[in-house]
């Protein structure tokens, strides 16, 4: 399973988790790693570190780090909303860390309470800390160009905005940006369009990830777009797990199932078990009572006769237009 | 808007009004028709006909057909099971009807009661009873290739099956045939090989249709896949009416707001206005009291400064993989 291109990337516990009341205990986040890298899952964000006071449900971002470390194979990542989570992060010994940086300057203003210029001020300390730590302590470092697809203040944002914040944070320091649709707001036609964008500007291989929300629908069309784009990373949250996609103001992850059966379909290789994964929403439901978890193909279940295609090439489009 | 490219094809009030107990009311069902109609959409399928006592939901089809013809621009298409269904549309002025025919031969048997054999007869008597009718008064003839990404009884059924009955339908006289997911399997590699499967024997200009749902939440990456291999028609159906997308044994069709949606915000010209299309949800919820419509975009709303983009070629994929 370690070779696989395809990489998808579990943000649950920490988008999922940071969007709902309920505090998931340490314990089932863990049971929750576990099953979902023996489902074959290489990459989990485990948490975020940010004070307690603001985010009690990731509280325990720290031990779910040192915790999830001893998987073999998993990259454990976390976000960092400034240089001080960097801090403790590298000090847990995260393989990724994530930096937000919103290209709507009034949604960075209201949620990391930073102007652009000092968004990237953090990008540049946290940069230079990765580079004055021993090499084995060094974690990827990604800023995740959030609301890229526009913003729920702000509407659209200029291309020009995108493209700059996208240099500016490669020249602080990233190793790679990532986009974000924070608000549900792409369609598959602004996914091409924006990846081809920041790539023009930071290069091919600076950005292989992207984050999308299902809140209009569109989520995995959208993921179908940036799949045929050449993006190699997708993050999705298990049982869609803190939005509801169905409720005005819903604005849930892709879900991770639902993902990843489309991909097996197609015979896109993650390395990832489907039927089994369909198992961890057991683990996550019984700790959550209370909490709603959706997904169609956990509603539908999966088609009979489905086998895991094998993985070809020819499942991504090759033809022209 | 009469010469935009990809048309959406409104089949809620057969498609999703057969899955549902209550009866809509005609003079809803002519409301829903022309308020549809008002916003832009130019093909829709008003009812099927067969034996009231079947489907009584359907019942009114007839003087559905016979209102419907009085919008202008409007294409009003039918379902007709057998020849005896075709003379009652033809005589009722549909401009389109549909023959389905299941490429699993146990659906074919369970759903039609005829072995692929007698639906091929079928098909090639309406053909005939087309070609001596009035010009005028012939219907366009579509074949429809159900349960084609494969069926709950059977499992996935073989390329070699949907090849001969898409070569079948078209010497039996059908100007064209559809590729329908009757059950909900279909992934966008499945989308790409199929159609290109269907046109390999048939021909391009016999295949422009695909009628999608979205039971495991693919319905509109699907489409997307469909779209970018040059299909046009696309049906769907308003609040994904007549499935519970998200309860098990789920069969809704894609929901038009939601796919309409996705294809305005990449530009794709279908001449719909899509918050006027929102609006007609409206009647179909006061005409049906206790049944549940869906969708995202509903739910959500349109993203703030959302404009339905200019149409652009350029929405499309052209560059290779």
């Amino acid at each position: 399973m370690g070779d696989s291109r395809i990489l998808v990337s579990e943000v649950g516990l920490r988008d999922g988790l940071q969007s709902i009341r309920s505090i998931m205990p340490t314990e089932a986040k863990i049971a929750w790693i576990r099953a979902e890298a023996a489902a074959g899952v290489r990459e989990i964000e485990v948490g975020s570190f940010v004070p307690a006071k603001l985010l009690p449900q990731l509280a325990d971002t720290d031990s779910l780090v040192r915790s999830a470390r001893s998987l073999p194979g998993l990259t454990v990542a976390a976000l960092v909303p400034n240089l001080h989570g960097a801090q403790a992060a590298i000090a847990a010994g995260a393989h990724k860390i994530t930096l937000p940086c919103s290209v709507s300057e009034t949604h960075s203003l209201r949620n990391l309470r930073r102007t652009h210029e000092q968004v990237i001020g953090e990008a540049r300390a946290i940069g230079e800390l990765i580079r004055a730590s021993p090499k084995e302590k060094r974690p990827r470092f990604e800023g995740s160009l959030s609301t890229a697809f526009g913003c729920t203040i702000e509407g659209p944002i200029p291309d020009g905005r995108i493209a700059q914040l996208a240099e500016r944070l490669m020249a602080a320091g990233c190793d790679e940006v990532g986009l974000a649709d924070t608000s549900g707001y792409a369609d598959p036609a602004s996914v091409r369009r924006l990846i081809r964008l920041v790539r023009g500007v930071v290069g091919k291989a600076a950005l292989n990830g992207i984050h999308l929300h299902n809140t209009r629908g569109l989520g995995l069309a959208n993921a179908l777009a940036a799949l045929e784009e050449g993006i190699t990373t997708f993050d999705s949250s298990l049982g869609g797990l803190g939005g509801c996609p169905f409720a005005p103001g819903a604005s849930g992850n892709i879900v991770t199932e639902d993902l990843c059966f489309m991909l097996a379909a197609m015979g896109v290789d993650t390395g990832i078990d489907v039927a089994a994964l369909l198992e961890v929403r057991k683990i996550v439901s019984a700790a959550l009572p209370g909490e709603e978890l959706y997904g169609f193909a956990a509603a539908a279940g999966l088609p009979l006769g489905f086998k895991e295609a094998a993985p070809s090439g020819s499942a991504l489009r090759t033809g022209a237009g």
